[in-house]
């Protein structure tokens, strides 16, 4: 009776986690979807993350568990039911997000059974420091799909927000630290977009 | 200069891949997302699957890799960008699905490389066949969210389609077959389903 019990509590707590996590679905990012019919949300968004982790892993930089990375990123929007998305070339929005990114995973993963809270918020935590292979591989993977998906759509974000070429450039190089090939072809994508009149090229010095 | 090539034309397939699957996005679902604002798509759906089968591992019948199910629910529902969303409860759509999916099947992954084109679509025929503990574990997880879904949004889908509890017990108890756990919740669900009115009793005999 006792193990039914624990059986019981755990799978319920689970199950409030597996609910919670639902709203991710209604946290919407900048990028359209390629269709361009609507912006794209965070659920869907990790789930195009983690196939693409999986499908580009012979591309990263180092030898990677790539079913780490794939968890890590199933996990890494989550804190974003809180928090908010912070766009990357708002850097007001950045400073202000850390704490609060932090608060929201103090308070979603708690509610799994504590060994799977502490498990899921290693995870995170991990993505968020960029020390490992894994992590630089798999925020390269979150850099370099927004490239492909406003590429698709004609540049659709940049125009809308007057980001120019040296912002994008700057602000994605680091996926050379998890994937130099993606890195190149990402410069491509990024120069094709100037060429194509996508994106506005950068200040002249 | 030849590997360089070989590099080019992979990552080159393999975008392609990933531009493609980007559609899953816009396939609709017969589930609302728990705020009930809106329809479920296929990508937030394999997100949250994915995710699902990370968190109630314990549950699985069989000692699973719970890796290759969380790839295997990543890719299960891709050919939906050809052949659409079969609603479960819809037995004529059900019978003329299987076809329309196979060759969504041989169309898109055929877009990868060859070598990732078999090991995906592996990935697809294991899910689609029901013979091995992950793809069963796999099937569990695809049956028990909806009915998860259901039961947040006051049976939305259920009283939209005017199904009764008969069906949704028979369409549902393979569940048992990857998880008898997870069936043993699934009933008390469907039951509080309707005793709270969300869905009508089945038919009496």
């Amino acid at each position: 009776v006792a193990a039914g019990h624990v059986t019981q509590d755990r799978l319920a707590q689970q199950l409030h986690f597996i609910l919670e996590v639902d709203k991710l679905k209604n946290i919407v990012r900048r990028s359209l979807v390629t269709s361009g019919e609507r912006l794209e949300n965070d659920a869907e968004h990790s789930w195009h993350l983690a196939l693409m982790a999986a499908v580009l892993a012979e591309h990263a930089n180092d030898d990677i568990d790539v079913n780490r990375v794939i968890r890590m990123l199933l996990v890494h929007d989550i804190v974003e039911i809180d928090a908010g998305d912070a766009f990357i070339y708002d850097t007001g929005a950045q400073s202000a997000k850390e704490q609060l990114e932090r608060e929201a995973a103090d308070r979603i993963f708690a509610l799994l059974p504590s060994d799977q809270a502490q498990e899921f918020r290693a995870l995170w935590d991990e993505f968020e420091e960029r020390e490992t292979s894994e992590a630089r591989y798999a925020a390269a993977i979150d850099r370099l799909q927004p490239l492909l998906l406003n590429h698709a759509t004609g540049g659709a974000t940049w125009s809308k927000y007057s980001i120019t070429s040296d912002s994008v450039l700057g602000m994605n190089e680091k996926i050379d630290r998890g994937s130099s090939a993606l890195w190149a072809h990402a410069q491509q994508v990024i120069n094709d977009d100037v060429e194509k009149g996508y994106l506005e090229p950068g200040p002249v010095g």
